[in-house]
């Protein structure tokens, strides 16, 4: 079996488990005790703490420990809703649902919303930016790869505007983690979102990155934890594996550029021969994507044809993969409801070889073949 | 160093780490994912989702996966407020701040809320709840046993009572479970919470169980995962780890009932002879959890001083070990701010002997002696 739906969920890293086994027996202890199983497990929690910092290059104090990507986003825009009276907020059609669901719900609260459109490539207009918005939002969130498409968004643009705009700027960086460089500084947002399990790491973990000078109150609430901003017993030995796994972080980006890339120039080549279109390839992109469809094929048809003969891929989405609905994404980008019907996404992960992808392009082109056949013999 | 922390966090049992390791390993995937990784995984967590509702006597159908036990107070409070209008919240004054909380915070939006009173012993008032209410409340939570006395509350009457009311009823049995019987159908509540990582399993995994006619709107909202009430990528190995973590909570339960009650009783015997007050041994409390005080006597000076014995206790419970304030529980209860500042709590995991208590009295008896004469000295 060859996995190759990497966006969805990484496999952990040896050392990344071989770091939090301790934690899981000798070295366990709630880090808020008085005693030393709780000392040893805080001074633990902290050292993670500098790592995550680090591989984004912010300050420890600026990370806060969630329990998932999704809890990070909403944990942002609910503390903006709190913290910022009658708040509006802005959001790419590109987002995740857990960045459009939260601020829908807001909406029935009375709260405003502005969904910014995106061009052909899945970038976001600067023109519906700069002329097309009737407020001016207190939050915007454009996501800096997407984990569909792996579309990278311009986000020095998109931060000068918000910063012009006065505008509170997140960015969901779960898929450009360890893919890119991720610089939260640079990026100059004043807020970001990463999670471990994109990344080789565990499960059950992530992290929201913020300005301490933002006024984000607490989403979940309770004994305090995270200087208050997050409360519930830490997930001590998820969180020493994220850790680890963000120190992995910038040498697999090397492994992406270096590696990887020349991988998917080469599976895309094929698929353009095969007749495939593959989204957002007029623009930058993560070096592990390809989301494409055949014209005329089913996405999930083709995705349960791999997955006999051995490939785990996705169609879209993990998140949306039990739906039926085409993607949204694609949809946002003006791709035919038809065609983004075929869309299968193949996202790799640091240890795919070439070897792998061409026995993939072997098989994608055999299963195409039969599937077109079995189609035609219907019609 | 002798752990006797347990209601903190306990240390993960070797079996349900070895559970969770082959999906650390070779089983990982995200349970939405359409190949067979991912439907490897949903098994998985299906299975899991079995072994946690028959722990607690549910239907599968009625275990919705979180992040902490703070995670499932929060999501059933702000589930109820979004999904009945102008709910009124009532809740006991011993609760952990993951119930008054987020009901605090729910108060700035309009919503009303009502603190029951305890008494003496720790146990709500039923006085106070049939003639002390000016408004009848739409939800009600009063938690099973409490993590800092142990005191067991007497659910059947605060369930008939809610039920007459017509009151949503909540039960937090996070110090509950794994250490007496815990059974949502005979409880007759509506929403119930457990935790993993306080009946020897994972930290990070923890459980809504609610009945499936309540309308609890999402709190956390995104990709939809557990059945909409909870999204975010699933923590597999967590959840794995919390299913095997509940297979053994009932055998735990006899450990405690039969092992380990007469220890607590045997401790309790030489904190009288010794002048220590034992908090809410007037009622029953959890055959594990000693709360207990030597008045004039600093709490958090003899967890130090045991600490550097070997013995690892609390102030309290673990969320407020960081600050100084008395426990709101014992203020709640009436006692002393002095002597409430005094307390310490032994709470006994299933695996302590009885040599290791005895050992513990001997060091407790000379600490405590050493401590009075530095006082004695310094007064």
């Amino acid at each position: 079996m060859i996995y190759l739906d990497n966006n969805a969920t990484t496999a952990i890293h040896p050392e990344v488990l071989k770091e939090m086994m301790p934690f899981f027996t000798e070295q366990h202890g709630n880090p808020t005790s008085n005693h030393r199983f709780g000392r040893r497990a805080h001074t633990a929690i902290e050292e993670a703490r500098e790592k995550v910092a680090y591989a984004v290059n912010a300050h420890p104090s600026q990370i806060v420990f969630t329990a998932s990507g999704t809890e990070s986003n909403n944990t942002i825009i609910n503390g903006i809703a709190e913290g910022y009276s009658d708040s509006i907020f802005a959001y790419s059609a590109i987002e995740h649902p857990c960045i459009s669901k939260p601020i829908e719900a807001l909406k029935k609260r009375g709260f405003s919303s502005i969904e910014v459109s995106v061009d052909q490539n899945g970038l976001v207009n600067m023109e519906s930016l700069n002329d097309g918005l009737s407020d001016k939002p207190t939050f915007i969130s454009v996501m800096m790869a997407n984990n569909e498409t792996g579309v990278i968004q311009n986000m020095s643009e998109i931060v000068h505007w918000a910063k012009k705009n006065k505008a509170i700027v997140h960015t969901d960086a779960v898929q450009a983690l360890g893919k890119i460089n991720v610089d939260f500084e640079a990026l100059n947002v004043d807020a970001l979102t990463i999670s471990s399990h994109k990344i080789y790491g565990p499960q059950g973990v992530a992290a929201l990155v913020v300005n301490n000078k933002i006024d984000v109150v607490p989403f979940i609430k309770g004994g305090g934890q995270e200087k208050g901003l997050r409360s519930g017993t830490e997930n001590l030995a998820g969180i020493i594996g994220f850790g680890k796994a963000c120190e992995r972080a910038a040498g697999n980006a090397v492994i992406f550029r270096e590696k990887i890339k020349p991988l998917q120039a080469h599976l895309e080549k094929h698929l353009a021969s095969m007749g495939a279109v593959v989204f957002g390839d007029q623009t930058e992109r993560l070096p592990n994507t390809s989301f494409f469809a055949f014209p005329r094929l089913d996405g999930v048809t083709l995705l349960t044809a791999l997955d006999k003969k051995g490939f785990a891929i996705a169609s879209g989405s993990a998140c949306s993969s039990n739906s039926n609905e085409p993607s949204h994404v694609l949809l946002a980008m003006g791709i035919d409801k038809d065609l983004a019907q075929g869309a299968i996404r193949v996202s790799m992960g640091v240890d795919v070889t070439m070897e792998q992808i061409k026995e993939f392009i072997v098989v994608l082109k055999s299963e195409v073949a039969r599937l077109k056949q079995l189609a035609a013999m219907a019609a």
